[in-house]
């Protein structure tokens, strides 16, 4: 399907401001001249902002406004705003139809209930997931969810995850067939809790649907590159993936410290620098920024707040990539075809 | 406190078996001449290998059993046999005061039944936790508990670990006042699940403790140094702790991987190598192999299944280091200490 992505961006939201973000779609846009872009947020910031970066002018719509969710907002008190912030806009863009994807670097939570209120959950799933690619020792990344948006699931909920994290790999790393473990404190089948226990039963079950399940998996597996979606509560997820950043961030400093501890480590560090770079690259969260909501009716990219305009970019290409793939509509193929079989044709809902 | 602490020991537990257990002893030893073992397991494997390390054989008495709990054995199956395998064995020797501590490299679950069954839980304890150091960019280590004795926990049980996981700060790391942190998904107060959230409101209350409650952390926070004792439940510290060991060894597996990419980086990984040498020895497992059930009239070490000699020799450091600074009885007046004021002076038990 060749279509021009419309992306929908929250100016305002993210710990740095519009001025990373602008310079984010402007890198995304250099790499691909048929995104376009609806931006929400403050003129008298963007306008300047937008004004260094002249090739992008075309490719924005600007719409003003002032009003912005704050980071330490509750969600409850955010989604009263959704008619007049940035981010809410943004994601109104979507439900209208005048954007395929919203992008935003704000407060996760007040995202989240926007979204859900806004866009809906799909027939057939109780709720929405926050899925992301994971840097693995293999040749391709490996789908991730939920990583935060559901704090407690059930094991509906977890099939629900596997079902939709299995449309992320097929269409997006192109696997047929998405190797799929739920995440566990061991491999055995007694291991875990009831729900996991009754995940996997369920998908144990369900080889009617374009995955293979393959039990339990372990948090010391995630990286090895040996299967490609992992499927976990949003507690669990989010601890194991802060966890995973925060490990690569203390294994590197260490290196930084063994490197600079000698003349001799030095001389060896100037020496091995290109090879050390490609490990930059590999371990860099900007490269891997642009988690998915899930399960809804159109299609939410969380920007961590934190990332630089490479980051921004690289998630604008997360969205655009899941536009032209047609993600929703595969979801949504792929559930009435679980809800087919599981309840034996009497589909309701 | 001067003892020769005397640790019971499984022989039989473990992936590798007696030989990596028994030459983890002698290495032990070797260190510190004072301690003294208890050795269950199957008298025709011991003997031999007990033969190749004579200054051993002196601090060792061999109690001769062939019957050993298995890898996949469920810990209700297990328990029937406390009285004839050697992990039984080894536990009811700190239970008739033959032994200060009983290790085991075997089936955590089975263990920690077993331990439970024969030591009890101590008065104020309703569930013993599973702890153990953390490397961390600081001066010192961390601890963090529970990491898999308990699937899920309430506030009361949080309460507890944290309790427990001060002592273990206060006499294994000599820090006077431990910074305690729980583990959550976010550091706002509205974050997480109601355990957790009311675990914090009785933590921020109890100002009478030997610690320092400063709320919520995250998992990408935890090797920072900047804490002494990471609080959680059993399901999230597991995962936690496996996804920090597993990201640890996929940087360095990449890192491998650049510094033999080309001839040029062979030759800066040569140079820089007893840096990179010290890096290798912080990451080691080996080197915080060792974890203790806290909670217990006794003292059990859990080491791991596929620890080497190293990995056994500081597990049995870490069971002696408890023994000396007499953890047990600490935390049994922490609790006390705890009980009284939470509940005004009325304690009944």
């Amino acid at each position: 399907m060749a279509v021009s992505p419309r992306i929908a961006i929250d100016a305002m939201g993210g710990d740095i401001g519009p001025a990373v973000i602008i310079a984010g779609m402007a890198r995304a846009r250099r790499k691909d001249r048929s995104l376009r872009f609806e931006l929400f947020g403050d003129e008298q910031i963007i306008g300047p902002e937008l004004a260094r970066h002249q090739p992008l002018i075309d490719a924005v719509a600007v719409h003003h406004t002032t009003d912005a969710i704050q980071a330490s907002e509750k969600p409850s008190q955010a989604i009263r705003r959704a008619k007049s912030t940035s981010m809410g806009l943004a994601i109104n863009a979507v439900k209208e139809g005048h954007a395929d994807a919203a992008l935003s670097g704000g407060n996760t939570g007040a995202l989240m209930a926007m979204a859900k209120l806004a866009l809906r959950t799909m027939p057939g799933i109780d709720r929405p997931a926050l899925a992301a690619l994971l840097p693995t020792l293999g040749t391709t990344d490996c789908v991730m969810l939920d990583l935060g948006a559901n704090t407690e699931c059930d094991a509906q909920n977890l099939v629900q995850f596997a079902v939709m994290g299995s449309a992320y790999a097929r269409t997006v790393l192109g696997i047929a067939k998405p190797r799929v473990k739920l995440l566990n404190i061991g491999t055995e089948e007694l291991k875990g809790t009831d729900e996991l226990k009754e995940a996997a039963a369920l998908l144990r079950d369900a080889d009617y649907l374009p995955l293979k399940f393959e039990g339990f998996t372990e948090g010391d597996r995630l990286s090895r590159g040996d299967l490609d979606v992992i499927v976990t509560d949003g507690f669990s997820g989010n601890i194991a993936l802060k966890t995973a950043e925060g490990t690569a961030r203390f294994v590197t400093d260490l290196l930084r410290r063994a490197f600079t501890s000698s003349l001799r480590s030095k001389a060896g560090f100037a020496l091995s620098r290109p090879a050390l770079n490609l490990l930059k690259v590999h371990l860099d969260p900007n490269n891997h920024n642009g988690a998915v909501f899930l399960g809804l009716n159109g299609l939410v990219v969380k920007s961590h707040g934190g990332a630089n305009a490479k980051g921004v970019a690289n998630a604008i290409g997360v969205a655009a990539s899941m536009v032209r793939n047609d993600i929703t509509r595969k979801i949504g193929e792929d559930l009435d075809n679980f809800r087919a079989h599981a309840f034996n044709g009497e589909v309701a809902e």
